[in-house]
């Protein structure tokens, strides 16, 4: 594969075009309101497989966004790469944060990004990582190189959970048959400092409503004298840590995966510098869990986070109210063998106990995904770290990521094969957040490190 | 004045039309948006007054929205009425709770008000409370029975705090120069339990930003290892009451009036039926300080309830997401002798003090009022209650307010004389909530009672 770096010169405009053309559909699967939008996305998927070089490209329905599958069999007996990716992408308010529109790509310079980085949602999470693999087999059909089978399974409900990509996942067990999985939807440590991401944090995501009156009231006449649904959810809200940041919800520490010193001790040696981290987020102090730095506390430990509240008057100017209602939305990360579906029964259970009398609770389970770690010795690892030693001239660092990928358990647990995690995003990328941006390095490092894995990956099977 | 009830008989199809006019202007003073609409009501309060029989009105400007000040003096040894209202409304939301348009008016029967009653936002807060006044001259007018002078004073920001208005009150002794203010903007036990408001709460109002990171962050990438500004808004609300419902601000009740047991003897006597006070809210339990009964908590104690608060993802389905910042609005109802601005400062001190390291919060006062107390020995309160004995047949119950008309406490430092509060809306009446009604026995039975105040008032000043 002598020659990617020349394929890449040569069409690197292309390629970046193509995905700016991607990044202007706003795909946002959470929000029912761009529904077309989401299937149009799809449409441009599969259009982009067949001219990459598949043999086949199907939309599959489901019961609610389809999965993009496509495939290229050159042999049965070599074996099969499954890539997986979404093309949806997280609802981009708060809107007025953005430098500009989310769905107008621009390409701007940065200071980790002195290349030019393109700033859309879903730039980075998953449309940018996941396009790279369309044009690294479009490289290898084309330059007659791909060295084994490859299948994509491109979703459309990654942001909201992925229920119907498990059951599909369930129900074409044979079709999905392969021997690793494939995904790029995380990050590295730095252009210069690769690394591969060995283990995934699970995730519960509740909603909650808290009602006390039947009806809003006049703060002066019942103020004082009933529960005010918003000063409750707070106080809830505030119980469940306690003075050292750990969760309070009774069990829930009980399967969680301790790490030996020795690993403590090897995560230490990725490179952090807590000073920037903080001028980065422009904070003047870090916090959490007692006991734990700050890579540890969003790696290898669970947490507890508001994502929404709302109740009340929220307008302009002042309204004297009691609300009827009080929400919020949150999210708990777990590490691995917590059972996420058991800790949000943890949760609804202490949630509901610790409701004082003259309000009730309601919590909804919005979606939720175990934890997951590739051992290091595994050949699919092997393979990724090889092909970031030709590309980088580094060996990548393994790490522990604090985001979630739901269903590269259930990926493990149904189809029976190690999914590899090669993300080259950045932290700093903004994903799930205003600005959210992609290296165009990283895009192009991307599509020159991919067909390595496939080349020793292939090597590696015999 | 004998002929009053047959006078509102023969014309009481014409005062209830005139009034839905009044109400089918969405004059919302807390939002901008509305300003046109608000406007047009002070024309149409100023068109009312003269054609009531007021020798002038003017629409008399200031740098929010105009005050409508119309008078009629026949005798300038006789004494002075000053009568207080407002015309401007309060938000109407959550819109989705109302059973018809909030600027529609309609004519409902209900269990309280058989006879029917006005559902419309402002219909009884204060719209139609004040408009019994202006029907009350007309009839004194047209049967040449007004025994006093009169003054109005009627203006289009009470519910965003009044501020102009205190300006124009100080900038205008002599012109508002009175023997008694009089006020409908409070309510009365029950329709056949009629009593007069003697004291009010005064009020404090201030909006919450606490700004963790400067953007939006991944909950994966950072969850735990951050503060997240909406747990720790939550947190430190959470700490504003201990286990007691204490206010845990220092020195929030040093200057609070504690009542003897006598005085509490007294309020207790007011009919108060606990099971129907839960039945009707629709609560297992009431809530509230520890040691007081709840027409306690809701008149003669200080409290502090949040009113609206709002950060991060709100809309449908899931964002893992943590917010930058997170917002609150809080409004402290305060006793006679606690003074707004200072427990303004005391709370901004207070959670300034209480913000953990990681974030920055900022308070911004909105605004406040004193809260009053009259002395039922005054011949302002005499002539009142004189008035509801002709009436109701009944004499009235003195009683203790938990709302705010924080003007009410400058009227006395300013034009030295004492405000009687002849509220007859209901607590049930919904006032700042959805489906806000007034019932016409009320509308009418204060356009009845009104000029036997004029008449008692005048003679006791002889």
């Amino acid at each position: 594969m002598s020659n990617i770096k020349e394929y890449i010169n040569n069409n690197k405009e292309r390629f970046i075009q193509e995905l700016l053309e991607l990044l202007k559909i706003p795909s946002i699967s959470a929000d029912s309101a761009y529904k077309n939008d989401v299937l149009n996305t799809a449409q441009a998927v599969k259009t982009s497989l067949e001219q990459a070089g598949c043999d086949t490209v199907e939309i599959c329905e489901t019961q609610g966004y389809p999965i993009v599958y496509g495939e290229k069999t050159i042999d049965k007996k070599l074996p099969t790469v499954l890539v997986y990716g979404h093309y949806d992408v997280q609802p981009p308010d708060p809107i007025n944060l953005w430098d500009s529109p989310p769905f107008e790509p621009v390409i701007k310079t940065t200071d980790k990004h002195p290349e030019g980085a393109i700033f859309a949602r879903g730039a980075c999470d998953d449309k940018g990582q996941m396009y790279m693999h369309v044009k690294a087999f479009e490289y290898m059909i084309n330059t007659n190189q791909l060295p084994c089978n490859v299948k994509f399974m491109i979703e459309g409900e990654e942001e909201v959970g992925s229920s119907n990509l498990a059951i599909f996942v369930k129900n074409n067990q044979e079709k999905l048959k392969n021997d690793v999985i494939l995904i790029s939807d995380t990050g590295m440590i730095a252009n210069d400092v690769p690394s591969i991401t060995t283990g995934l944090r699970g995730l519960s995501y509740v909603e909650l409503e808290v009602t006390g009156p039947n009806r809003d009231l006049h703060s002066g006449l019942y103020g004082g004298a009933v529960a005010n649904p918003i000063n409750i959810l707070a106080k809830m809200i505030a119980s469940l840590h306690d003075e050292n940041n750990h969760i309070t919800i009774p069990g829930f520490y009980d399967e969680v995966e301790e790490l030996s010193p020795e690993e403590r001790a090897e995560m230490a040696k990725a490179p952090f510098n807590l000073e920037a981290y903080k001028k980065a987020l422009n904070i003047n102090a870090v916090y959490g869990e007692t006991g734990y730095t700050t890579n540890e506390r969003n790696s290898i430990r669970p947490t507890l986070d508001v994502n929404g509240i709302w109740g009340g008057y929220t307008g302009e100017g002042a309204k004297t109210v009691i609300a009827s209602k009080a929400y919020a939305k949150i999210s708990m990360r777990l590490v691995p063998n917590q059972d996420w579906k058991n800790i949000t029964e943890l949760f609804t259970k202490h949630f509901t106990n610790i409701a004082p009398q003259g309000v009730t609770v309601k919590v909804t389970p919005h979606h939720g995904g175990q934890g997951y770690v590739t051992p290091i010795d595994n050949i699919g690892y092997q393979a990724a770290s090889k092909a970031y030693q030709d590309t980088f001239g580094k060996t990548p660092i393994p790490q522990r990521g604090g985001g979630s990928i739901p269903i590269v358990s259930l990926f493990e647990q149904e189809l029976k094969s190690k999914t590899i995690l090669m993300g080259f995003g950045l932290d700093s990328d903004a994903i799930h957040s205003p600005n959210e941006h992609f290296g165009i390095f990283n895009y192009l490092k991307g599509i020159e490190t991919i067909p390595l894995f496939y080349k020793y990956f292939t090597e590696l099977s015999k």
